[in-house]
């Protein structure tokens, strides 16, 4: 069980009660009235445990596991050790995840405003907000309701909050309109300005920075991730997409909805980015690129020219990642070949 | 315009007082006496605003603008749709810059130390400083005149800041001496002791790092971007060299005078850095290397040898950037060739 | 010597006691009793300092050095310039450690609770401890003896920090166990959520991560360094691992003992390291990987695959690093065997 020094559990769930939870089927002799009492995983997992299985990689730890029920997909439902409940899912990782938000419930923070925060006379903060030790927030600021803004957070002038977001501790945002119900993680760097320089040989010419940044609603972004406000458009983050930590984003970038950006991506200014697009760890964009809608990227490519809508690409230059694996093959048989390898 | 929420609009500007500023030429038979109001970017000006153009990508958006003006390089000017203005320069961006600088004069702090702010009894804090909330200056510190220091930084004991610089909230400096006008972002991590270990199978020695950080004037640190302080020898910053976010600069490194370093570089120990050496987004640079002044190294690029002055180099190992893209060709042909492609 | 505004030098030591600290021979016609008052890098050193050559790259800078004393491998001694007392060992970077942290012994922090600290009243703090201005110690929280937590870092409820660590300026820890000895520098975001999102078109559902993170005994975790805390299994860094800065370290990943591990790199998911691993700068590793005992991983290499113990890999993918020499010399020659080189 999760530590309880850290996450408080609730339940139990009886097994039909886990099937609606999760939108999952429960399959053969299995008792719906059988009760569990927490999640774990497969390897730890005893008789009063709800597990899951998503990664076939994992699939010999679910044949012995003693986990007292499983979610599962149907194909694999036949390689269940004996006696273990199933919960048959299209989706087991959707399930899973319900039957843990049921488990572990996303705590409301208690509101309340630390003595030592510092809330602007004149800014706005709604009903139920959370502002911990130390917390800054600006002249003209605008927090909505149920926000939690942790401990050493910035929020700069003017800075709108949508219902429901929160701020980890140590965050700072300045020139920034965030939506409802967006996550901002620890030391998270939202809308200083961006690196906007006129080179001269003279001195680089510091251009001003006059956008903003624009998070909509239900974002996520990871700690110690870093957004550039725009140099007169904005840099917008679309609604639903989950940012990683340590990602770079530079100013004038427009990130579609659904998309994700895995922990340290860096997007180089002016590139526009569609919706449902997918990104590897260390993914390098240059500027003024345009990736089309559904389009995949693989860790750590560097990509150089525009990607089309549902396109993989992969590889440094990023190419189509059938191409850059035939590649890759090539010049396996060639330094072969050679009679080296 | 600008959101006023964020920004404060000065003006309005003649065609002739934004020549000047911007050191261009009115072209045609532009109004000399007419009244600009704003910047804007070109797809949404509108009459009363100024924009430009410096990259070409974006010239179809020049030709169908509503801007009434726009500062454009005089090889473009018969591109430009019916009725615009045009202030003809050879630098239109730093012309842009000048200009969007007069709109948008960069703003003194309101000086006054914060009730929350610690300063050290010891420490010299010059005139016109603005010191914010919780900000901490160390014993001996030595805070230069009309410096800001952001909200919870912390300036440890000794570190001297000179005149005109700022520090973003959340930054820490320890053993560090800055120059004038120097901007450090929000959360850089500065002087903190770098990765020396002596490595041992009993257990890696910690080696003490006597060195500190020296960066010059008018230099500017990105947001979250962490630089070691040296081993024995300085880590050195030059003057007017622009650092952007998330990047890592190690023990020893000595960076010369008006270099760009892009979002997440990474320079290894005891790299020499000439002057106004450009490296793009995600470089990675081995230790004890040394790049030639005017050195240009492309995105991503993993440099593993001395690279010389002038040169350019790119690709993993990073070679002179003409080789690498012959090889890529190459490549791509011998993929092909096998009837695979 | 070191400047003297953030280091105080101790001594003098004679060559005698030098050489005991080091575990060195000292050699020749040098006299025992000659008294040395700091260490100095090979370029600067004077008579009355030590320095050390370990990298064969700088010999030449030895053969001309005015250290009255240097610590160096018995094979280079004939490189010594006249008059210079050697100080002999087989591992003389350890050496030189040892002597400067004789010179520079790490200064224990001055005990004390700053009076603007948050420590929750069923915190148990030991005794000895240094805690800084406005740093928050949760609930529950349990802090070893002479413990150091700079000025605003934040401990989470519940966190266990072990004897002797130390949290720099402005770091945060949730749901994370430190062992003793380890240290964690500024900015470092240790437990936060990991990335765990179920993708769905009509929203990414957010998956409770119930994990810890578990940081054993002597660990240094670098400068604005990200470890999200496990999903179900927790996040392990084992004793006497280096993390450096910048590092992202995914959920469920473990690492074993005495492992070195760059700046930059990433860490994906579920991802297991064995120990003594070492890992260049800005490494990635995708999710789910076994990478054995003492294996080293070139900087910048993408790692889609296990890695066998005492492995050497390289490249993007990553491969044994001689077969990956091999190619790009193979392709070297293709490029120019083309007639274009």
């Amino acid at each position: 069980m999760a530590d309880p020094r850290f996450f408080a559990v609730q339940g139990p769930f009886t097994l039909a009660q886990l099937a609606e939870i999760a939108g999952a089927r429960a399959a053969g002799e299995a008792d719906p009235g059988a009760q569990f009492h927490d999640v774990a995983p497969l390897e730890s997992a005893g008789p009063e445990h709800v597990s899951f299985l998503d990664n076939r990689r994992y699939a010999d730890q679910f044949s012995v596991s003693g986990a007292g029920a499983c979610i599962v997909h149907p194909d694999m439902a036949d390689r269940a050790p004996p006696g273990m409940a199933l919960l048959l899912s299209e989706e087991p990782y959707c399930g899973y995840a319900r039957i843990a938000q049921a488990f572990y419930p996303a705590r409301q923070p208690e509101p309340g405003v630390d003595a030592t925060a510092r809330v602007d006379p004149s800014a706005r903060v709604g009903a139920g907000c959370r502002i911990e030790a130390g917390a800054v927030v600006g002249a003209n600021a605008d927090i909505g309701d149920r926000c939690r803004i942790g401990a050493y957070a910035v929020i700069g002038d003017g800075v709108v909050l949508g219902d429901g977001s929160s701020v980890g501790p140590g965050a700072s945002l300045v020139c920034c309109l965030v939506g409802q119900g967006a996550v901002i993680h620890a030391g998270a760097r939202i809308g200083q300005d961006g690196f906007g320089f006129a080179p001269r040989a003279e001195g680089h010419l510091k251009v001003p920075q006059l956008g903003r940044v624009i998070i909509e609603d239900d974002v996520e972004i990871g700690a110690n991730t870093t957004i550039d406000r725009g140099a007169g458009p904005d840099t917008v983050i679309g609604a639903g997409s989950k940012i990683d930590n340590l990602v770079q984003i530079g100013h004038n970038v427009r990130i579609g909805r659904g998309c994700i950006v895995v922990a340290q991506v860096g997007i180089s200014g002016s590139t526009t980015i569609g919706d449902f697009v997918m990104m590897g760890g260390q993914v390098g964009l240059s500027g003024h690129l345009t990736i089309g809608d559904g389009a995949r990227v693989g860790a750590q490519s560097g990509v150089m020219r525009d990607v089309e809508p549902g396109e993989t690409v992969f590889g440094y230059p990023a190419m189509r990642a059938k191409q850059y694996w035939r590649q890759i093959a090539a010049l396996g048989r060639l330094a072969r070949g050679r009679g080296e390898g």
